[in-house]
């Protein structure tokens, strides 16, 4: 029993021993290399592709249910479902093509003064004299105007700190922050001065380089978020950490191995010293946050939902092993209750100077959180809108890269997509299934609970070419969205009610924080939109569908990566970050499952 | 010239590979065989003796000079002074019985009231309910009375927060200090709270276990300070780290190694978790600080003598390796200049009571370090007076351990003297010395400038077995002061002279400080003599050579280890930590080298 499996992964030329208790994706895991999870190895997103090349690994029943016949003929198997009971040649399928991901990393902002919170300054230093009682650290620091008392030193900052200031004789630059002394070098290196603004999405991670004596970006480096090996949404990776010893090690390591190697893809990319970016602000959701740091975010996923921590963090940039200065600030921002994390904290700094409107903002992702501004006072929830939107736990569904058919309409003649890259089609998107659901409802072929009707159930106004689209197998309903020379890509029963939950839940957020409000969506100035999702939504359909409450179009505008741009608010400016502090904290958090009309309001939203 | 040569230290049964430029006493150090070399290897102390059990090394004019012809004989050559040319078994002889030093743990001190600087709260914390908005580290320091704000939070400390809260059912103990959460554990553990005072000399290491839930001393480990084997006064070390790549390393490592087995020793006569040690208050000399704290000296030892800080520091002892509660705070007290260290700051908390009265307070260790206080101010200075009184670079010197002759006087009938542990005279320590100075200067054998007199120089009232302890060898005049039946214990001229320039080094001092605040002698209320040097010393006998000044002798008291009372002061109370900061802060600090008057002061105080 306790023998091993060597498995090799010959697309990548890596190898290994496993035992006959890990499947091969833990193989794939433990290898680095990437297979995608999207449920975390739960067997329940079909993803995990892997081909067979050498070994008998017969088929099982998730791959029936997940796979076409011809794939599971030439060998294909899903990872996570097969346990290794013997050497193994294996190929992984889906390596993602980063470059093709278009990941959104613009977004809202307001001009504000640079402050940043991280300085530098060109001193000289008076030479120490006998007459007098001097210290090198003291000399520096009074030469700084810097209070000894009010600043910590970082013991390693005094270990080579004379050699360096005779060196520099006498005369060199101080970096510092409101708290901490970061370094000394000789020389005025004072134009040298950058940070680092990090969206740190559940799927997709943004790094800013920033020159902070400028506020100018200089370089920007986008990939989707490593961990998503480990479980594409927040839920299958905090599972990964509790049912994988050291998994909470293994999820914080390749996220602080992507950032470092982002990071010397921007230092390179401006031709600058990763040494002289001083500061990191970093805009993540509450799991993402949670992993960063190495806190394990178990309770986040288990009833009452308790994050560790709701306090925004300053952590030395060497104790979390993130390569910027070592004595450089790792901030990130304050979460303001259970799902709703420091990118929401982000998002709102970008909104903070329309307080005096009433407005709702919601970040749609594999959560949703929203809030809503009214009389100057800021209430969020969070919704468990699943992946559906993001493509996941959907047959035909992808994330918003080239070939995924991103928009639908309808005419007299019959259902037209529109495809990301203007390539075949691979999937659909969040915004195609939006379109796709409309599109089909207007057709008539989608009824007012969600149910695909067939046959007689069709009304009798119905077109004729919308007759086609609809297809029953056995029991199973579907509608034909689109096809390729391969594949018909439809949506099924499943697929259907998977979105009207993902709808219904935001939809019904929304509702409650108006509700708590005393307002209708009447009483709304404008529905801010924030995130990748936001990119390619149709707002006509996202109403339509009852997605968003029903306001004039124009009130409906997209925010970008708001995340992102609050990042770069807080990372250049030390008033900006205070608001933040400040807007996070005075944010009230309505749990809406504990509303006593959530059910209701949750039953009724999840209608066409 | 690449081949190495082994050595084996068959006395220690450790052996390793060396090449040609390196000396029997680098050896030694590199393998970790305690050789003593009190000089740091300048071949001008004459004590890292070894024998050359196996090999040829022939002797060298060292040896010679340092070692008795027997010796040379024998096969005992000097460690530092001999290159390693070919394998070689030696034997290290002077292993020092750590248990025979009789090492001065007490110290005056006053009472204070009981408020330590880190606390212990045992509290219920609310369990986490859906309708609510929480987390477990605001739950937890909201239950504790604690400002999220205001406390640093350590990562660490959260990465199994939620799990230990739960285990404990929401109830447990909370470790914190004003400025650091420090832990927290199941249960009440309020009565397990404990702090280590330290008294880090030169020469010596004293740690005390104190409880600081009653203030009770629960245990006490002194040893000698491990790293004397790099050289044994301050300045061999500071030398040490120059001269050897990763020195400061080294005796950072030694340092920190000897505190963890002095820690466990402790913990263990307490029969206390060293978990449970939340705190550690380290008084040390300047040099002593900066190494513990693995900062280097270097500018300490050449003009103008510059240390790198004068703050006190707090430290993580995780960061430091130090094995208490690993988020444990540890606080070196601060320095006043130069060489007047955290053993003064320390020293002046134990006097803080006598601030209304004129004193002189004399700390006479390798280096003076000396405080005055008049009129509620504090004037300080150090002086180079060098390792004489602690025995070094004396022929017979030795410290005050077992056969140390530690007092001698004279009357009608002869020299008489008493040897610590009444052992047989095996040296001479500091106490002795003054003794030995004064008897020879009634006898009428050393005159005003402190030349030995010999033949008719001597006056015709001097005693006939008086004359017969003068002798000379070629020009060297001796002075017989002991024998046993092996040796002679002589004072040569050197040495005379060499305590004739620490004398006179620490009564300049003192009269430098007297002059800048306008007083005498005849204006002192009191003189207060601390360190292990006070604690042999006969009071007429100093006050009769010169070394202190002409006061009454009952105002003269010996404070015992004023260092360690003092951090036991600052350990178990907060305001008299803040009460020593103020002090050290409000010190004046005096370089005698740039009074005027030094040098004319200087020579008429070496005079007897």
């Amino acid at each position: 029993m306790n023998s091993k499996y060597k498995v090799k992964f010959s697309s990548h030329n890596k190898s290994g021993l496993f035992h006959s208790g890990q499947t091969f994706l833990d193989a794939a895991q433990k290898l680095g290399v990437p297979v995608p999870a999207l449920c975390g190895g739960s067997g329940l997103c079909g993803k995990c592709k892997i081909e067979i090349v050498k070994g008998n690994v017969p088929p099982g029943e998730s791959d029936r249910e997940w796979l076409q016949p011809e794939e599971i003929e030439r060998g294909v198997r899903l990872a996570c479902t097969h346990f290794i009971t013997e050497d193994c040649t294996v190929r992984a399928l889906e390596e993602e093509v980063e470059a093709a991901t278009e990941v959104l990393t613009a977004g809202k902002s307001h001009a504000v003064e640079l402050a940043p919170f991280v300085h530098k300054k060109f001193l000289k230093i008076p030479e120490p004299t006998l007459a007098e009682n001097p210290s090198d650290l003291e000399l520096l620091l009074d030469a700084a105007g810097l209070d000894v008392k009010k600043v910590t030193v970082p013991r390693k900052f005094l270990a080579n700190l004379p050699q360096k200031i005779r060196e520099a004789n006498f005369s060199g630059t101080i970096t510092f922050d409101e708290n901490h002394i970061i370094g000394f070098e000789a020389g005025d290196t004072t134009k040298s001065l950058f940070g680092v603004a990090v969206d740190l999405g559940t799927t997709t991670v943004v790094c800013k380089l920033v020159n902070l004596n400028s506020g100018e970006v200089l370089a920007t480096s986008s990939r989707m978020n490593a961990q998503r090996f480990y479980g594409e949404d927040v839920i299958s990776r905090i599972s990964y950490t509790i049912e994988h010893d050291g998994g909470l090690v293994v999820l914080q390591k390749a996220i602080v191995d992507q950032l470092n190697e982002m990071l010397a893809e921007i230092a390179k990319e401006a031709a600058i010293d990763a040494n002289s970016i001083c500061e990191m602000v970093v805009a993540g959701n509450s799991v993402m946050e949670h992993l960063l740091l190495g806190v394990s975010p178990h309770y986040l996923a288990e009833l009452p939902y308790v994050p560790v921590f709701k306090k925004s963090f300053s952590v030395r940039a060497s104790e979390m092993g993130i390569n910027i200065n070592g004595q450089g600030n790792i901030y990130t921002f304050p979460v303001i209750g259970r799902y709703v994390g420091g990118d929401t904290s982000s998002m709102l700094l970008t909104l903070a100077d329309d307080l005096d409107k009433t407005w709702l903002a919601v970040d749609i992702g594999t959560n949703g959180e929203m809030v809503l501004a009214h009389n100057g006072h800021l209430t969020s929830c969070s919704t468990a809108a699943g992946p559906a939107f993001e493509g996941a736990h959907i047959s035909c569904g992808m994330r918003a890269t080239n070939g995924a058919v991103s928009r639908v309409n309808v005419d007299q003649t019959g259902l037209h997509i529109q495809v990301i890259g203007e390539s075949k089609p691979t999937g659909v998107c969040g915004s195609g299934l939006i379109d796709a659901i409309g599109s089909f409802r207007q057709l008539g072929l989608i009824n007012e609970t969600g149910r695909i009707v067939v046959g007689d159930e069709i009304g009798e106004g119905t077109k004729e070419f919308a007759r086609d689209l609809v297809k029953t197998e056995g029991n199973e309903r579907y509608l034909i969205l689109a096809e390729n020379e391969k594949k018909e890509f439809t949506l099924s029963q499943r697929d259907v009610r998977e979105i009207q939950l993902a709808k219904g839940a935001i939809a019904a957020g929304i509702e409650i924080l108006l509700k708590n409000a005393g307002l209708t969506a009447a009483d709304l100035d404008a529905v801010y939109l924030a995130g990748a999702f936001g990119q390619f939504i149709r707002r006509d359909m996202a109403v339509a569908i009852g997605l968003l409450p029903k306001v004039p179009l124009e009130k409906i505008h997209f925010i970008g990566n708001a995340a992102c741009a609050g990042a770069e608010l807080a990372l250049v400016s030390k008033g900006e970050r205070m608001k933040a502090e400040k807007m996070a904290e005075s944010t009230k958090y309505i749990e809406i499952s504990t509303d006593p009309d959530f059910q209701d309001i949750f039953a009724e939203k999840m209608m066409f």
